[in-house]
């Protein structure tokens, strides 16, 4: 039994989801159910809340709200960019110690989970008992360990249910039609748009991911194919393809290339991450299949902030689980004393566990999809990602039919 | 008793909706009821599917098969953006003479309801008797008479349900955020993102539709206001605003006025419509913010073609109304052998009831937002639009939650 008396401080960091607040209500709730929690408080905006003390206390919400809040995507308690770096992790710990914190749950992706392992470690050689635990969470899906991170699923949902939609637009209107999608290093959000496709000539009929070098020649090549043989082409790209590698090795984004070539350098974030948002892009994109194939009809999109707290597109099963990981991590902490990140394992077909991982292993990894998931051409994905995704999504994808009506012959009446 | 003996011929124009083939399925399964029609024949994309002779026989669809496809979204048989001229005219009479087609539905918007117009006074010329009906659809919700568009709801279900998670997402990491809404030259679809709204200072503060001129210096002055008071702010901004007008006092895009800054002239179709996709005038508003107010987390995204199409993000009272107008429009031409276009009239709060107008009073009209709908800032909506579109969009809408946990005061432990 569990004697570490003192209270929980939960914040959510990093990029929303529509899931994220699933795992802080399945933290809350069950960490209120321990006698050794004296409080539970929610820290606003990250760790930015933590050194601001900037604090709510989440054992004064009621459960009625804390079950809508659950139900509501973006982070409830408000996130942040913020990377602690030794100084800002020293003024975290000493709020800690002075509001007696003995139980950190950081909700978040690559860089939370590297904030709880410098936390862990500041603690540690402070002599400082604190249990931190990293809860996944990212549209991105690129932690490594856990089968897949919760908000991953519903934000896959709507890249796949977009491309449905778009597919029989594009049935309707032939064209070329191009969709650029979330994902900086890994094109599993990308990817997902490959779970729209039902019948053999569906779209999206073009697939193109980080994990694989970009050339704009290779890509007018395969719409010019796809479009003699079909009369229309959809294209799922992610919005961190690359064409070239700096001096260091380092991929550059072709949105880096565009902007560049526009005399203008690309936003930087506080983590040193290139900010990839914006159309240009897309509209480059559609542009040059314009230009050098002819085609008239070109039309693209970035699908931008919808992709990742769009409420209403929820799959069912991630919301499920966001929910577990949170209650876990409760249980982890306040019930087994124990730190790390909670990763999800894949089980039969379909079934998870949860299990906890050390931090160390997570922090600041990225997992790419793996080689047996693209295709060779490197132009779209296999069946083996397919079989991967499908259970994620839920059982109640929209199911688009087509006209089963036959054609009139020629001379019929 | 109608005794018009021949075939149907029904087809879809214009942009799809997420419900129009409801109105399809709608049409076709009253009109297989009645006698005197001896088969029903869908066009293939529009009226080209006419001329080109390339029908589908809806009579031999499943009712099991029909009811699937009216729930998916785009247009089943195909759209087109051809507006027939004389000489098309012509053609498309000629098929329906071969043929011995009586009824000719034609599902779509301004463009689809002049072609009705065209034809129906063509074989009035020719001596054909031939019962013509325009059933409405449109995302932009420009039709004269008829109360709304069948497919506005569901577009505007999406634009709403957009804001929503957007404001949830700024609420957790603030700055400014614009969005792109479809609305050449009326802000019905933009204006959809007021029911957004729940509490007082949730987003979007600021909507700039195209029924006002706009000002880039009144739009740096409205986002300067809202980011002090509240340290964030939300736009929606219809993609067809404008600051400009041409030497004929038509209305200048101020997407068009972007194009040629950089040399270039936009896109134009069939129709003469200039072509508003793309994510320019969203990087340019954003870009501008940044620039001249110094704000540094700025983002802005283009809806594009998710908003009209997007499977699984449906009202189920815009699904219940585009199905009646299709039936009603077989009940009026097979059952009462009358021409016209089918309008919705709202009667109550909230019911419906449908009637037949005069399709010359529809064709190639359009109904922007009356001035009762528009602040007199012209940057935002009046209580009398959410009071008009808040039924339309069904009961089910999301219903986001704040937390309710009080601030931990400073001091407290």
């Amino acid at each position: 039994m569990n004697r570490l008396t003192g209270k929980v401080v939960i914040a959510q960091g990093g990029g929303p989801t529509a899931v994220i607040n699933q795992s802080l209500v399945g933290a809350v709730l069950e960490a209120r159910k321990f006698s050794a929690v004296t409080r539970v408080w929610g820290a606003r905006h990250g760790v930015r809340g933590i050194v601001a003390e900037t604090f709510v206390d989440l054992s004064e919400a009621t459960s009625h709200n804390l079950e809508r809040v659950a139900r509501t995507p973006s982070s409830a308690l408000g996130s942040t960019r913020d990377k602690p770096d030794a100084a800002y992790c020293q003024r975290i710990f000493e709020a800690f110690r002075k509001h007696e914190v003995r139980y950190f749950f950081y909700i978040g992706g690559n860089d939370s989970s590297d904030t709880v392992r410098i936390v862990t470690e500041h603690a540690d050689r402070e002599g400082y008992e604190l249990r931190a635990l990293h809860i996944p969470k990212t549209v991105d899906n690129d932690l490594p360990i856990t089968d897949h991170c919760p908000g991953y699923p519903s934000a896959a949902r709507f890249v796949a249910s977009a491309l449905g939609g778009v597919n029989a637009d594009l049935l309707a209107l032939p064209g070329v039609y191009i969709a650029v999608i979330m994902g900086r290093h890994a094109g599993w959000l990308t990817a997902a748009a490959a779970l729209a496709r039902k019948h053999d000539d569906d779209g999206p009929h073009l697939i193109y991911l980080p994990e694989r070098q970009f050339s704009i020649e290779r890509y007018l090549a395969d719409i010019e194919r796809v479009y003699q043989q079909q009369g229309r082409c959809v294209v799922a790209i992610s919005e961190g393809v690359w064409a070239s590698r700096d001096g260091k090795g380092q991929a550059i984004p072709v949105t880096v290339d565009l902007l560049r070539q526009a005399g203008r350098e690309p936003e930087v974030d506080a983590h040193g991450n290139i900010q990839l948002s914006g159309g240009a892009l897309a509209d480059e994109l559609a542009a040059v299949v314009q230009k050098s194939l002819g085609i008239k009809r070109v039309r693209a999109d970035t699908f931008g902030y919808l992709q990742r707290s769009f409420p209403g597109v929820v799959s069912a099963v991630d919301a499920r689980e966001a929910r577990e990981v949170g209650e876990k991590a409760a249980h982890y902490a306040c019930g087994r004393d124990l730190s790390g990140s909670v990763v999800i394992e894949r089980i039969g077909d379909y079934a998870v566990r949860y299990a906890l991982a050390d931090v160390r292993e997570i922090a600041a990894q990225t997992r790419c999809m793996p080689d047996a998931f693209i295709t060779t051409d490197g132009n779209g994905v296999t069946d083996a990602f397919r079989d991967y995704l499908r259970p994620l999504l839920g059982d109640d994808m929209p199911d688009l039919e087509r006209l089963g009506a036959p054609a009139v012959e020629p001379g019929h009446d």
